[in-house]
């Protein structure tokens, strides 16, 4: 048997141990089967949106899940066909005792449920990790990123990554045009949107919620009236940024408590708003040590 | 005459005017022209670098680059079927006067030649803005990026916009998988490639030129020895990020100066190359202001 086979079999082995009470695998081969085509709808917000679920692709990106949130995936998807790595069929057994439905895919059917180009063989499905604000449970000085209207999807996971490793008490979409469950902020957060609380909410809504916690809010905008450097944010504060193009709106720039510009020696007088989301979120953590 | 069609029209009107001393414009219609081909055949870096030029493709990415960086197009290519705001057409004459050739195309021939989706109708042909280590004039207080062996162009990109925005010196691609001129990181940077020196070279190369200038190495590892906020920074400094799977190579860290760490109060312990980058250059700013 080439080492390619021997991998493969034994993948398909310890999927074959793990799938179904009487022993007999449940191999799904067609593409029009009903469960490929419920993975592959999951594609749609509205239909994330209706099942309070969402995809995580990939074997590191589902291991990261698992590590860096104890996600408790619903459904693991795996074509040993396309795994490269017998090691990885380690996922199988971790998924399962998670409580996870374990679905063999033959390689097309793998392929009408994949989101990317070129699949790995792992496909899993999680709850959302949006949740309502009034789930998000503050600390005692409380560290909030708030993106207001914000686009892109990769920028919302970019953001949720900065936010967990400086240990945020949660980032906030604004009047999102994404969701949290976006395949891509998923991939882009490399899975920390389950590690660090994420909520979306209506702009007044998060307002209201951060003066009843006592929260400062500091808007970050070129026309900013300080340095960040130069502005105390020691204290329990929401940072907030804004959409790619337009920037924080208007109704956040009027009830600021500071607005706030990064210093700027450039032609161009804008960083992307994950990058300014992260030099914000650094400045505060160095004035909080 | 309908609005969109005067619209079209008078952008039409613009290019006639400035086309060919006879008089007559000369529209391209045909996808196999010999220019729409070479306009094409600089998706490949080969050819690229063979002929140190690259593309700058959009409107607003093509008024940076002019804005930014003074950029002088060669070839300014434009379909006026598919520019949709009239106003525009004002770039035709802000890069003829800086010696562009002017190169109308129909609809088809342009789709041709664009690497995006949805075309805007404008596409330039300019210098590439990657330079030899040589041509990079230090000042008396160096600030450097090096980026080690970075493999996505978006991130390269990305790093030219922050390290604009804080007026380092420059960015170095060391041991580069990407180049400067590849389209994406043109784009990411939004033109500012154009703006602060850019360069690549062999990462022993790299440091040989740094050390001739007495610029200290720090690089930025989860390994580091200190925090970045309490080291010095505020001297000549070269700060080096890694690859986005592997980190900084050994190499480097074996000629460093410090190994510093940023904190990290997650559970994930590493944060995109360009968040990365754009922390470590900030806080240079912070401790040199």
């Amino acid at each position: 048997m080439s080492p390619q086979a021997e991998r493969l079999s034994r993948v398909g082995q310890h999927a074959v141990s793990l799938t179904g009470v009487d022993g007999s695998p449940r191999v799904i081969t067609s593409a029009s089967n009903a469960r490929v085509r419920w993975l592959a709808s999951l594609r749609k917000r509205s239909v994330r949106d209706a099942q309070g679920l969402t995809v995580v692709e990939g074997y590191a990106e589902l291991s990261l899940a698992l590590d860096a949130g104890g996600v408790a995936p619903r459904v693991l998807a795996y074509s040993p066909e396309l795994v490269r790595d017998d090691v990885q069929a380690t996922l199988l057994g971790r998924a399962e005792a998670a409580g996870a439905e374990l679905l063999r895919l033959g390689p097309a059917a793998f392929a009408r449920a994949s989101y990317r180009e070129s699949p790995d063989g792992w496909l899993g499905v999680v709850p959302s990790p949006e949740r309502p604000l009034a789930d998000v449970a503050l600390s005692s000085n409380p560290l909030v990123l708030v993106a207001d209207r914000v686009e892109k999807p990769g920028n919302l996971g970019a953001m949720a990554r900065t936010a967990e490793a400086v240990g945020a008490d949660a980032v906030v979409a604004a009047d999102a045009v994404g969701d949290w469950g976006n395949p891509n902020a998923v991939r882009a957060s490399k899975g920390t949107v389950f590690a660090v609380p994420v909520a979306a909410a209506r702009s007044a809504e998060v307002l209201s919620w951060l003066r009843a916690h006592s929260v400062a809010v500091l808007v970050a905008t070129p026309e900013g009236d300080s340095l960040v450097t130069e502005t105390d944010l020691s204290g329990p504060t929401a940072v907030v940024v804004g959409a790619e193009h337009e920037g924080v709106g208007d109704g956040w720039r009027g009830s600021a408590d500071h607005l706030v510009r990064l210093p700027m020696h450039g032609t161009v007088n804008s960083l992307n708003v994950a990058t300014t989301a992260a030099v914000l979120l650094y400045e505060a953590l160095r004035q909080r040590s």
